[in-house]
């Protein structure tokens, strides 16, 4: 019997950086959010989104199974999606939605990993830039590069480890370092340069053109 | 009296990451080298590019004062275009090629970091993704996020104190590192998010239109 996969894809953020919700924005004839779901939908057997507060959007707006609103932190944003989530789910995979280009092999690579036994599964990628450690003293510290990974999204977990996890109600940038709190093993696959995390107003430039260039190819 | 400044731009690179080298595609209309060289020029009293072996390429042909070929690494190319640079350079801004979009302001926010005192100023940003860092027992680590920045460049240095630093013959992933570790003193500055360095083919086709985006606004 297969595992039942569920996606959660957070996009409740409210673009404090960005100017704007960068997850409604149109790229390419459809909403930024709605190229997560469309993969997700793919991947996985339900899909629940977590909205901002004054999105009165429906589920059936996005096609997903579920819709819900957003907390005050990503984390907490993660929380109230897995509150949709059906009890029999196997695997919940959490995906941001400020990274449309996902690709489903990328979706699949990260759940076959919690399929083979790890609690959870991260893409990572190398650094390009040089990172920059402040250090107690004030001063910075040039970290190694080659032993530095940047994460990504989407993030696959055994669903019984990532809800309990959330039930600490601790914050984090990502939903693994939660699991590995409470003791989980978190394995890492190789994540995809194309990715993007819509950031930036400026990301969103170069976004269109990706759109357009993965279209074509 | 103005202390004399120059740049060293680094395009020595082979393109491992890219499939090829990457400071000679073209950019809207100009190989990407141009787009650095000609803020160089806005900036500095002097220019000296640093380009691969096989470059046959002259100064003029990049509109630089001179033209040098690069070493195996990164830090060897630099030495190579210091070794072009007058001793009458008071301040020298290093800078990779594979980020045509510095803008002048950049440079001069850095040289004036150094005017006033500083051994050396280099940009920083946010960094956006979750990074982590494998540690001595093999396993990663997520670093906290709000102490991490992402290094830019233009790296400008006082002179006597970037040549003193490369004398050692060290290799790191830039320059500020080499001069931090024979005490030099480095200040951040608030680096620019279009300040994209090319590393991937998908990158190319962001630059594209991020070049087409910044002509028009």
């Amino acid at each position: 019997m297969t595992v039942e996969r569920w996606a959660v894809i957070v996009a409740g953020g409210a673009g404090t950086r960005f100017g704007a919700p960068k997850q409604f924005v149109e790229l390419v004839g459809r909403p930024v959010l709605s190229w997560s779901v469309e993969v997700a939908r793919a991947a996985c057997h339900g899909v629940v989104v977590v909205l901002p507060t004054d999105q009165l959007n429906t589920a059936a707006a996005w096609n997903a199974d579920a819709a819900v609103t957003g907390g005050p932190t990503r984390s907490a944003s993660v929380r109230c999606g897995l509150e949709a989530v059906p009890m029999s789910a196997g695997v919940i995979v959490v995906h941001d939605a400020a990274r449309p280009f996902a690709g489903r092999e990328l979706w699949e690579t990260t759940i076959q990993a919690v399929d083979d036994g790890a609690d959870g599964a991260i893409p990572g990628v190398e650094v390009s830039d040089t990172i920059r450690q402040r250090q107690p003293d004030g001063l910075w510290r040039t970290l190694e590069r080659g032993r530095l990974i940047a994460v990504q999204t989407p993030q696959a977990f055994r669903a019984d480890v990532l809800r309990r996890a959330h039930l600490e109600g601790g914050d984090a940038t990502d939903d693994a370092a939660l699991v590995e709190a409470i003791g989980g093993r978190i394995v890492v696959v190789p994540g995809s340069p194309s990715n993007l995390k819509l950031t930036s107003p400026s990301d969103l430039v170069a976004a269109r053109a990706l759109a357009e260039w993965m279209s074509v190819r």
